[in-house]
């Protein structure tokens, strides 16, 4: 396909936290035997050479292949998860744990590592730490629940009051603040080792800043479309930082999921079928899911 | 003294890198005798009993009381070290080693732990490092010397290749980049562990962070008037972070000084009169200093 500027474009099929049961193994492969659970995640391919690979941080690779609208090594187009058959290299490739749902536990691959790498890799995962979370959405609740499996308190920050009732009464939060309170924001200031800020849209980070402790660390896993704006003074005063991250290595990510496995980390998911995906689609853009679709493509996927 | 609101303004008498010789002392005073070379640094008391306090970060403690320009405990406002007497709690004054100098000294007292404490905060102390320093003044030149003894890698950054001949005479720095020159900047993408950037003006630090590595550090140290634009899919996507600093605790600055005179490491200083200061003021004003004024109040200071 040629778009109206005249480049190729290719159609996307997504699906990036993929799990199922290997059917077939290459002659190489040590890894894995047919009948084993296993997933793919964000990545299924790296150059296996670089500090960041020999380092097992393929995701920091620059020459990483993501699962879906990715150009192979042969030129061709990853075409993800939503298939009942996938290829993959086994370096790639996740053990899945025996006590592990295949399908509840399919978004840790992506949701979860994100979260639980985050929280590792800026100490926020230490008994007794207080943290924040903006947005509890499919990172959001990720995040809290891994939170609590480290033994740590969280705080729910939202803009509005609407998510209260649920952020107590179905995660049992330790707290929930609505930003747009003054007061409660005033009272919550300088309490937070971390905040996990999840969201997409452009919005004031300074606020947040407020509410962290000396050398308290804001990450962020948004892309806003425009860049937000820094106040410095307050990162200076505090030894505070503003820090992104991004998925998870192939090492972690098998020590993400045997932790979650052990600890009962699970997102909340909605399992729908194969001809639901439009509608889901619809839904997911207004919010309308606790908290991840998980697609059951291998019982619902009809022959084209 | 009130201004044109009705409010009351005292004179402010700066002088926070302080350097002198014991004349007397307190009868409860353990830690120096009558004779002992000393340095009173960035501030003069804190509440002692915070986490911060506790921790020896008593520089980010919320009562800590600054040398100039603060209220002190009992409501009178702290005058700094333009003087030819101070009085200081023992609690706050540095041991001066023997081998340093008193007035080329002086400046390690706030330019040089607030470099020296950031680079060991956010790990950028180990050989085989590789920095950048953006803005070669008082702080920058201080960043540069440490990042030697610590056995770095050091590369200047600056808008102009005005600097360019000093960075590489005078300092000897390994490598030196117009920031206005695409080319060079495209070089050196991807090339830093971390970024000591000293500017105090507004200025875009997307180009900077462009340099790092992944996991890469831009730590910040000036204060501009307006936020900066911070742009998240880099910091995202290489795991980087923006970050600030602020001096550092009495038990650094005692660590601080005693390695910068183990390993050599001093800032460049003209040193003037008392009755040259509103001189050195106006050329502080237009960067005419290499690096730092130091007056000798001691043999300078005329009675009033």
């Amino acid at each position: 396909m040629k778009n109206e500027l005249g480049f190729t474009t290719y159609p996307i099929v997504p699906g990036h936290e993929v799990v199922g049961v290997v059917t077939q193994v290459g002659s190489k492969v040590k890894k894995f035997k047919v009948g084993d659970k296993v997933g793919v995640g964000c990545m299924v391919a790296s150059c296996r050479q670089c500090d960041q690979c020999v380092d097992d941080l393929e995701n920091y690779c620059a020459k990483s292949i993501p699962t879906y609208n990715g150009v192979d090594t042969d030129g061709t187009i990853t075409y993800g998860g939503y298939s009942n058959i996938m290829v993959a290299d086994e370096h790639f490739i996740i053990r899945w744990p025996e006590t592990m749902p295949l399908d509840i536990g399919a978004p840790l691959l992506c949701a979860g590592i994100t979260t639980y790498s985050a929280m590792k890799y800026y100490g926020l995962n230490e008994p007794g730490l207080h943290i924040g979370v903006v947005g509890l959405g499919g990172l959001g609740h990720m995040a809290f629940r891994f939170a609590k499996a480290f033994g740590m308190k969280v705080t729910v920050i939202s803009t509005s009051i609407n998510k209260k009732s649920e952020a107590i009464e179905r995660f049992g939060v330790d707290s929930f603040i609505v930003s747009r309170e003054p007061k409660e924001m005033q009272a919550a200031a300088g309490t937070l080792d971390g905040i996990i800020d999840t969201v997409a849209a452009v919005h004031p980070i300074e606020p947040l800043i407020s509410l962290l402790k000396p050398h308290g660390k804001l990450v962020l896993f948004g892309v806003p479309d425009k860049p937000l704006e820094l106040p410095v003074f307050p990162l200076l005063v505090g030894r505070k930082m503003v820090a992104g991250s991004l998925i998870g290595g192939v090492k972690e990510t098998q020590e993400m999921i045997d932790f979650a496995a052990e600890h009962n980390v699970l997102p909340d998911v909605e399992v729908i079928s194969m001809d639901y995906v439009n509608k889901a689609m619809e839904r997911l853009a207004k919010g309308d899911v606790k908290y991840r679709f998980v697609i059951d493509v291998g019982k619902t996927l009809k022959a084209a």
